[in-house]
């Protein structure tokens, strides 16, 4: 067995080491360094700038939770616009949500769509075939800008955190666009890191957020391969409050889009509980001190 | 800044490493290899042959979730036995519920306990001193069964996994005799580690528990340290049903006992959410068929 281990980068004195099987790809695009392995124990991975996008094993966690959950709290998402996500797990299952009428995806980087439908076919299946998909290689910050108002229900952020090329997903611009273009009752939900590591992320994204949305809020997932506990998804909305929800109802939601009984973490109890938050992380939210208990 | 790194040695192609800013102490006991280190990112951190068993930054997790679920189940657990947990952090949480008439924590390497005095003095902090503490330097195996029948309401099984000295403590003889010395609504928890890495370990010690319990279960927790998502806790009990509680009455006993509003990951919704289990994990627990949605 080979001895050759990749080391994570994203924190200087703590992180996670895999042992490669075998280097896939190493490129230097435009805007990051992009790294797919064969690791010994989670399959096929990606690494962005050093930092651990997907593994193959795990990428369930956070894809499903990062699409199941906003698109079984809206009423109705019919026109969803992913930004990044550029593997295509999260493409896959907006569709797999069958009152999706149309998925915009931008990604700024053709570079990972390419290496990923080459590396990674596994991860977005035959969703950047299916006629409902728009897949645009493009910047997200011009596309928000220029989207007319109120023609999106769900905006999905799967950015890198916010150093980088993932940085300029992060400012109030961003935010004040994302809130325009969504309908009355839209959402946007973004990855906002591990607290336990990196609580000044979720703490300033919210209160970006806060300025443009009435409701914001978050939920937590256990993702594997992010280390250091659970992480956060940030989760906004023009509408109904999203930390209020009842389990019954996210079932009978997902029972009628032929999606209940086929998910390996996401759960309506899960969707609804990952809205109750460890005082640790509860902390960082605005308004915070009334919320920790 | 120091380059020194170490290690974690569970997995042997997977795993996480420390920055260490100065290593405290390195002990061959009779039982394992004891390292106590500073770490750059987690303060300091205990090793048992290689693997993190707690780090003082995030301790808290895991100990609040391995004594107050449990504690908090049981309708009025008096007589508390710990086995292992050797750091003393168990038995600092156990005496925190004001109703505990007695804790025996029996921990069989005397060296765990005299390096956490020394160097985490934090995690247990004067509970070492508590006359409702008594700490007994032994065999856990030996210890149960030799105690009287219905001794206990709660048993506490702080061990380290199914491998090197930790091993005895999954048996069916083990689990026969807790059973034994249990009262009539008695309830044990042991740690049954991360199961998207250990399946076997949740799936093999459930179904030995079962053949001694009329319900057996498992609840989840996000460790920042046992890398892997969620580590699951095994939850056994001789009454009602650990699966099936509600928060307002978690909620009630925790004001009454001056918990609620104290922990930094425990709360009465982390409690009863916490066995909502992702399918991933549902799956590998006895009569899991049915379980799975």
């Amino acid at each position: 067995m080979t001895q050759q281990w990749i080391e994570e980068t994203l924190y200087d004195n703590w992180g996670q080491r895999f042992r490669v099987v075998k280097e896939l790809a190493r490129v230097k695009s435009d805007f990051q360094d992009i790294v797919v392995f064969e690791s010994d124990s989670h399959g096929r991975v990606l690494l962005l700038d050093g930092v651990v996008q997907i593994t193959e094993r795990d990428e369930f966690v956070y894809q499903e939770m990062l699409t199941h959950v906003p698109l079984f709290t809206h009423a109705e998402p019919r026109r969803v616009l992913i930004i990044g996500a550029g593997d295509g797990g999260v493409l896959r299952r907006v569709l797999e949500h069958p009152g999706v009428e149309k998925a915009v995806m931008v990604e700024i980087d053709g570079s990972v769509i390419e290496l990923s439908k080459k590396y990674l076919p596994g991860i977005a299946g035959d969703a950047w075939n299916n006629p409902r998909a728009e897949v645009i290689v493009g910047d997200g910050i011009d596309y928000v800008k220029r989207a007319a108002d109120g023609s999106f229900d769900v905006i999905i952020v799967d950015s890198t955190d916010p150093i980088g090329v993932g940085e300029v997903l992060f400012t109030d611009e961003f935010y004040e666009n994302c809130a325009r273009i969504l309908s009355a009752e839209g959402l946007i939900v973004n990855q906002c890191g591990v607290p336990f590591m990196q609580a000044d992320e979720l703490h300033e994204t919210s209160a970006r957020r806060a300025q443009f949305f009435p409701h914001v809020s978050a939920y937590v997932a256990a993702v594997p391969t992010y280390v250091g506990g659970f992480m956060t998804l940030g989760i906004a909305s023009k509408g109904k409050n999203p930390a209020q929800q009842n389990a019954e109802e996210v079932r009978a939601r997902a029972v009628q889009a032929g999606i209940a009984g086929k998910t390996d973490y996401w759960t309506p109890e899960i969707h609804v509980g990952a809205f109750n938050l460890p005082p640790y992380i509860a902390r960082h939210l605005p308004g915070a001190d009334k919320k920790v208990k």
